[in-house]
């Protein structure tokens, strides 16, 4: 049994969820179907959650909502006309979203009842399309399904005893196409995942039902080993493991809202990405483990965006507590950190740029130059990150070799290599000015 | 006005004494005389500081101390002797140790007035060998010199008061011979600083004269760009910055007690390592700032005796605080890290392996378990540590090519690479037994 979630644009319109049917009904073993919100048909198309996000305000804020409910209803009546389904779809439609707006809870419920109903509405429209095709096929909500999450709305997380009820899903008859991003607290009331929690439900369903096969349609035809728009046509991958696709995602590889695999990743469920216009396409398949090809690295990922705090101090290393003092402060002041190199009587740490407002850079030098009294102190930004990785890096004798060759090649100085606690990962800072010709110098020499 | 400091094996017998003599009399600018007390004169020698210490022990504990106390006059019996200096001054030695000995001060007190007869009895013979040879020189006490030390018997620190009373000594007449390692507390105790302390001697006085020179003569040539027991016939180094001595004696260059150069670079004082069996070699020069001389590597170091704590745990960036927590387990159970490499999801804190007894070990690993929940936390042991340095490190394009690549050429697996926080070097962790090739590898690459 597999589990299949479709992304926004898989079901932005009829033609895509058109492609969506075939891709059902060609294997029988597609039997859970988790599906998103209707996102964008263009570039300059709006997301059905975004539409709904503005109405929520608008009618909570009591400011005029009526234009943005027009266009989500003509949304939904485009595409349910477009599967030509029966029109007493748009009027069911039509009484979910009214009785939503005006039921009586607080406004933080209200609007996660609202932001839900672009996957709701479409889950029950996929459905009914499905059984136009002659499936057998019933929407499912999350409370039926037993998606039980914490009373967090906008941020819920699951709750464990979520995945022995999805389980007993596998006892039903047919096709169960379930809503995504959201689930209901133990009393009943509905709540949302972060944004993006689409994924998170594909995962928490693949676990709870112990699929065979977790498949995510996206519109890409698999993950690439370097970001598309910094080397053209760059090699697909075919096989990664989970710890890699972590690795790549932390730095710019963002295929994944970032937490959604994990409960999938737990349950030791393989996950394959494929694309929805192109479903031949092998995709790629991200497993537990995997076997070693003969090549070492398995993508190169980057990122903008950091910037590094410097504190030197004569007899640092003597000082026993001066590296979490230092890390004390920035946890004082909300700011979490990325890795931090020392050298003897230095230390550096690296932090995303955008956790340093003017104000938060003032107080945290003043900190430490009041507390650790140290002899420079020193913020530099414009740093990015370049992460290389691969589960053959560990062990293979010359590889650090061949990447900081590719950077020499490139004329590019590097100002940080972070490498040794990751298995799979070497991490390199770069000025940000560098970073692209780094990456195109990187992608040669690992596969070309 | 130049400080020289003689160590251990340049005053260990009336030979060396007499090519101290030379030194003193070659140069007039050579006016305040740090002498250490006498070291060993052969391999298999004691040194005076270790007997005395048994010595004190004995006498102490109430047991024998008789034997040490005769092997201790013989050898002053016979530096004296050898220097053909007058038997009053024998007598003068027995009465000095007689009546520390005998003194009524708490036990840490007089140990420390036992371990300081070696510099101070060979200062005074020293002082009497100057006059012999017709220089005017004096034997200074450094309570006359205005040595004034925190009341910390065996790792006393510096008084910063100090430095203007010794600025005072410039005025005195002649050649100042000072014993080195110990000073007086405030109330006038006689306190030593932690052992090696001739050296932080001799950069004190350095400092508080503000010397033209600080030379320190020890019994090797230069520093050497590499271990000479691994590497035959390394490189001698001409000039060094302080910051490259600093990161070459934390792994494995232990020309210098570690903190002992700490006023003198405070103080920007250019020291010069020599030989006193060799003065006319040049030695190597120790300044505040150097040019590049195209070179951009200067040492290599190397150390064994690290291991490294692993610890995984999923989603770990998440988690602000993690790494300070932590650090301060380790910090809690009284051990300092040296590094600590971080990956997305893991990190990795490297730690002088002397500092993990099995209970200490297994202490940390119960508390990582119990308050980090993490998924795995594993100890290696066995990691060396080899740090390149050079002031030309930093913004030296293909540096880090050049060094992996012979890590690569030696066939030897990078456990670990910590760069970009200090300026002037780049680490590397391996296998304990993988070292000497990847040094040897490594002087090739940079200096052959």
């Amino acid at each position: 049994m597999k589990v299949a979630k479709f992304g926004g644009s898989s079901v932005a319109n009829a033609t895509q969820i058109k492609k969506v049917g075939e891709i059902i009904n060609s294997d029988p073993e597609r039997k859970f179907i988790v599906v998103s919100a209707p996102g964008k048909r263009n570039d300059n198309d709006f997301k059905m959650t975004d539409m709904l996000i503005n109405m929520g305000n608008a009618y909570i804020q009591d400011e005029s909502y009526e234009e943005y409910y027009s266009i989500v209803m003509e949304r939904f009546k485009e595409i349910i006309e477009g599967l030509d389904l029966p029109s007493s779809l748009i009027a069911e439609v039509e009484h979910t979203i009214k009785s939503t707006l005006v039921q009586d809870v607080d406004d933080n419920l209200k609007m996660d009842s609202i932001k839900a109903l672009g996957e709701d509405n479409n889950a029950k429209i996929i459905s009914a399309y499905l059984k136009e095709l002659g499936l057998t096929a019933h929407y499912i909500n999350p409370k039926e399904a037993g998606i039980l999450l914490s009373d967090e709305p906008g941020n819920a997380q699951i709750l464990p005893e979520s995945f022995a009820k999805l389980y007993s899903l596998r006892e039903k008859d047919g096709i169960l196409v379930i809503p995504g991003f959201f689930g209901y607290s133990n009393d009943g009331k509905l709540v949302t995942f972060s944004r993006g929690g689409s994924d998170i439900t594909g995962s928490i369903v693949a676990a709870g039902v112990e699929a065979s096969l977790y498949e995510n349609f996206t519109d890409v035809n698999s993950v690439y080993s370097v970001n598309p728009t910094i080397v053209d046509n760059p090699k697909e991958i075919t096989v990664l493991t989970y710890k890699e696709m972590r690795e790549l995602s932390y730095a710019g590889f963002s295929v994944f809202h970032d937490e959604a695999l994990i409960p999938a990743i737990k349950a030791k469920i393989p996950v394959c990405i494929k694309n929805t216009n192109n479903p031949e396409a092998k995709g790629t398949l991200i497993l537990a483990e995997r076997e070693l090809n003969g090549q070492c690295v398995s993508g190169i990922a980057s990122d903008t965006g950091f910037c590094s705090l410097y504190v030197s101090k004569y007899l640092m290393n003597r000082e026993v507590g001066f590296g979490r003092k230092l890390l004390n402060i920035l946890e004082d002041e909300g700011i979490s950190f990325e890795h931090a190199p020392s050298g003897i009587d230095d230390m550096s740490v690296i932090i995303r740029e955008s956790q340093f407002t003017p104000e938060t850079e003032e107080t945290v030098i003043m900190r430490i130059n009041e507390e650790l009294h140290p002899d420079t102190v020193s913020l530099q930004r414009g740093i990015a990150v370049i992460m290389v990785v691969g589960e053959g890096l560990v062990n293979t004798i010359g590889v650090a070799q061949q990447a900081t060759s590719a950077f020499a090649k490139a004329n590019v100085n590097i100002e940080m290599i972070n490498q040794g606690s990751s298995e799979v990962s070497m991490m390199f800072g770069v000025q940000a000015i560098d970073m692209d010709k780094a990456i195109r110098s990187l992608y040669n020499a690992f596969f070309d």
